[in-house]
């Protein structure tokens, strides 16, 4: 027992490696889409630069989340799988995962605050995922989750502080650079920061010029103000429409951020619902604001990529059409 | 003179053959786009059949308009260029036309009712095009366009009533059945019949065990009661939130339909509108209303394609962010 401790220990603290990411790749390919990279004329005028945008709102359950959830599933020995898996969490990384359990055909119990949204939890419920609700507070969500593993065995699936996670999430730069060789400049969204690690760790291998630029919510900056403080620095209240980005950088992702990412940048909310819209408008594809972040920096100017080769990730679509973050025109 | 009238005579009675479209397809291929073919196992699941999704929303101009109105002003000789082109549209067609003369770099002469949405100004006057308004009536339009004709020698392209304009919609479905063959039907919207029209000569002689499908709001069904009479029957009030469906057929495309087309069928206003929703929601793209009518059908279960391959064309993706056809939710 004490040698099983041991090798989780190992393997939830150290970072995947491209091998790692490359077996990924292999074990998610007949659950995963390979999403498409569109590009548009019109934002390459507007912005002054060769945009390509990796398109993982296409993906499964409308969003990169699956790619990590499906390989940390598929990794499970089958005693593990049928003890299920389990999560807190109210966004994608939750559909994801329900969604991932059921292509194994195992249980995914996913504890959620009773006020999460209607359309979040139909998500869920859609892919099979067996939802416990729980008070609205961290404390509850984590008491909660502790209480369901310890009743059914569950292998916790984190959403992103997770080598297989991570791993996971890597596949999308692994497809993007074969895809679109020679970029100049990767932009990512941060949230938790398992896309951006699984981004560096393949990037930092196979296109060692390409500069990696991870953009955050102003409301939500925890890696930004970690990465200048050089320790980790949690966002306790962020606020911010991209509710992808709310989570703070776990220490493993901080990790490997902190070795690999050239630089953090900061946009606003204007721009982000301003990024969202003008990706509705020119590209005609929906995406979530959280996606919307990285174009945001580029219409706020905030790095100079002039005549560059921009590879953008286009990390979700899940928006509830309800309630768009911009006024409706009244009838007529 | 007399035998170049009776060549134009000739030109714009005959419908284009498939070497036409070809043709076609060669000449515009630098200039607009091949769009991807897009499919969604949650659509799949919902109606029971094997659907692919061809994405003119993607189009230059957001719609295969800008196929018909590239290949016309390709296929000008250079003095008929020099003259420019024009037309009477507020719809895709005018800023698609628009476009396609920037492209050779000539004029293009836009007639447009004065009180037409502004974002519909807004997209003719950023591709170049020069507007010149008249009252909102369609004597003053065919007015109005006659005498800037008169002034300018321009060259009139007419939205689909046209042998060159249906040469290119065809090529939309020549890039379909060559990346996905054999499909059993083939759902298609009909509004002045130039796509349907292109995509019946395509199918009649390279996929004939194609099913063509047209698709029409029950508010503007003029093909479809044409269809019945065997004669034109055009709608002079139609009543849909398809505006790109509002015209009728005219001589040319009802000649082609009549000979090629198996079967029109009708959806309702409602059904549109949960089809367009849906295929935003579910496929994470923006199709305009006109675009949603196939998919209305299929909801609707106007045809039954169980377990069958069926072709979508998603003709266009224009669509006012501001004015969403779906009420929002007050916030908070």
């Amino acid at each position: 027992m004490s040698i099983h401790g041991s090798r989780i220990l190992i393997i939830s603290m150290d970072a995947p490696t491209l091998r790692d990411i490359r077996q990924a790749a292999e074990r998610i390919r007949p659950y995963a889409h390979r999403t498409p990279v569109l590009t548009s004329a019109s934002l390459n005028r507007m912005i002054g630069a060769h945009l390509f945008f990796k398109c993982e709102n296409f993906q499964k359950v409308g969003a990169f989340k699956f790619r990590g959830a499906c390989h940390a599933v598929l990794t499970l020995s089958d005693e593990e799988a049928a003890r299920g898996v389990a999560t807190h969490s109210s966004g994608n990384h939750a559909a994801a995962l329900a969604l991932a359990a059921r292509t194994r055909g195992i249980r995914a119990l996913i504890v959620m605050p009773k006020d999460a949204a209607r359309v979040k939890r139909a998500a869920v419920a859609e892919y099979g995922g067996h939802i416990i609700f729980c008070e609205p507070t961290l404390a509850s969500r984590e008491a909660t989750l502790a209480e369901v593993v310890k009743e059914t065995g569950a292998t916790v699936v984190h959403p992103y502080n997770d080598r297989r996670v991570i791993a996971g999430q890597g596949t999308v730069a692994l497809e993007f650079i074969q895809e679109v060789p020679h970029l100049d400049s990767l932009m990512v969204p941060v949230g938790g920061g398992g896309l951006i690690s699984g981004t560096a760790i393949v990037v930092a291998e196979l296109s060692p010029g390409t500069r990696i630029i991870g953009v955050e919510p102003a409301g939500a900056d925890d890696a930004f103000r970690s990465l200048r403080a050089g320790r980790r620095i949690p966002c306790h209240q962020p606020r911010t429409i991209a509710d992808g980005l709310r989570a703070s950088l776990g220490d493993l992702t901080f990790a490997i951020i902190k070795e690999h990412v050239d630089r953090i940048v900061t946009v606003g909310e204007e721009a982000i619902v301003a990024a969202m819209r003008l990706v509705w408008e020119r590209m005609k594809i929906i995406i979530e604001p959280s996606a919307a972040v990285p174009v945001a920096a580029l219409l706020e100017r905030k790095v100079d990529l002039a005549g560059q080769r921009v590879g953008i990730v286009l990390s979700g679509g899940n928006v509830d059409l309800d309630r768009l973050p911009w006024p409706q025109a009244p009838c007529g």
